[in-house]
């Protein structure tokens, strides 16, 4: 099941195992962060874009009955997120495809899911931007093979009428975010920030919007604290983590 | 100096007395806030519109050289405001104008503010809106003789190129207020929640934006929770309100 300098690690508080690799692929707390953020449909269906090894589809897979589509277009990233699916049971409820975003409306129905997840590339590409040397976290965090533009535009384009959009971001880059959104008739509804500490800027953005939602009624969610101040995460992320 | 009803209340963190009355006007914690939140030049000219009895201008007064004037509508409030002007010896500082926002540029000139802070009404003026039934509180909180396009608009009249606006206002509007800052030429540059409790959702946003600034840099400062588990104030609300 394990190749070359892969491991398998576990996310205890869903009971989930996946496949990752220092080399190629590690998901991060901004992927718990979302898998927690998200209000999920019981039933349905979801997509996760961006999906990387696959780490968001798969944590919120225990919460639903939903069928949950999962696209990358890293075929190394997509194979082992395939194999995590295997390794957890869960090909009965989850597909990876390994697909380029641009193309995804060549297999999926426009307007046809109830939930889209999405942890995409943080970073914009500009030509003097410092990017990792490791070309498969290079596309994973920086803006090269999509955008920010791109996602929102098909996560709206992907869903129903009242679906949810939900998105893990940096805050740096929230007026964009909110224009992108709106632009593509989706409302913003639930927003959540992120600190490292309870004395420190926000550095990471959650946010949930809903396609053709009224313009009002935003609610900023309760401060979720990373570390607490010995450098330990906080009891909410130990949750997210290990469970309660 | 004190009229029937009035009392002389303290911000012992400042060390600024205030003429108050319960039936006319009391600052509320929103005032605390936002002097605290504002950047306040070491000399220069501030506006304080919206002003009300007086609070934020007095408050920050103690931090800077600079011109203090203030903008009030309602005369009852506006002469409370120049007692305590004259209560703490601040005549030579700080000028309470009993004016219509809307006049404001017949007695000052465009382009010529480092900073104006505003705690202005908070809640749409609706047919059906439930007001307070207290004209004075009616007019502070409802947006019955200005609104938010008003105010950041005259704000943005009134400032300098790189000249700073903070603002203390209600998260539910968060859109409306960047869609009028940004319509304004008014850079949003730093925002910090205020959430009730560390588990409940924000319900006071503290914004400050740049006139001509960049649009980029968004800072979201740390959490800022007002009252602790015990419902006694916060470590950081005791500072603000009585020094440390």
């Amino acid at each position: 099941m394990l190749k070359n300098g892969e491991r398998i690690d576990q996310l205890f508080a869903e009971g989930i195992q996946i496949i990752q690799s220092s080399e190629v692929f590690s998901f991060s707390i901004d992927a718990v962060l979302l898998a927690n953020f998200a209000r999920v449909p019981k039933k349905g269906k979801i997509m996760d874009l961006c999906a990387g090894n696959g780490a968001v589809g798969l944590f919120i897979s225990q919460k639903t009955a939903a069928e949950i589509e999962q696209i990358e277009i890293q075929p190394r990233l997509a194979e082992m997120a395939q194999r995590s699916i295997l390794l957890n049971h869960l090909e009965n409820q989850m597909t990876m495809h390994k697909l380029n975003l641009k193309d995804t409306l060549s297999i999926f129905r426009k307007d046809a899911f109830d939930l889209v997840v999405c942890n995409p590339p943080y970073f914009k590409e500009l030509p003097l931007s410092q990017k990792n040397p490791n070309p498969y976290l290079a596309i994973a965090r920086h803006e090269i093979e999509t955008n920010l533009a791109e996602v929102i535009k098909m996560s709206a384009d992907l869903l129903k009428t009242n679906g949810r959009f939900a998105m893990v971001h940096r805050p740096d880059r929230f007026l964009e975010i909110l224009d992108c959104l709106r632009a593509n008739r989706l409302a913003p509804k639930r927003i959540q920030f992120v600190y490292p500490k309870a004395d420190k800027e926000a550095n990471i953005l959650l946010i949930e919007a809903i396609k053709d939602g009224k313009n009002d009624g935003l609610r900023f969610l309760p401060p979720l604290i990373t570390y607490d101040d010995q450098g330990n995460y906080s009891p909410l992320l130990k949750d997210m983590l290990y469970g309660n």
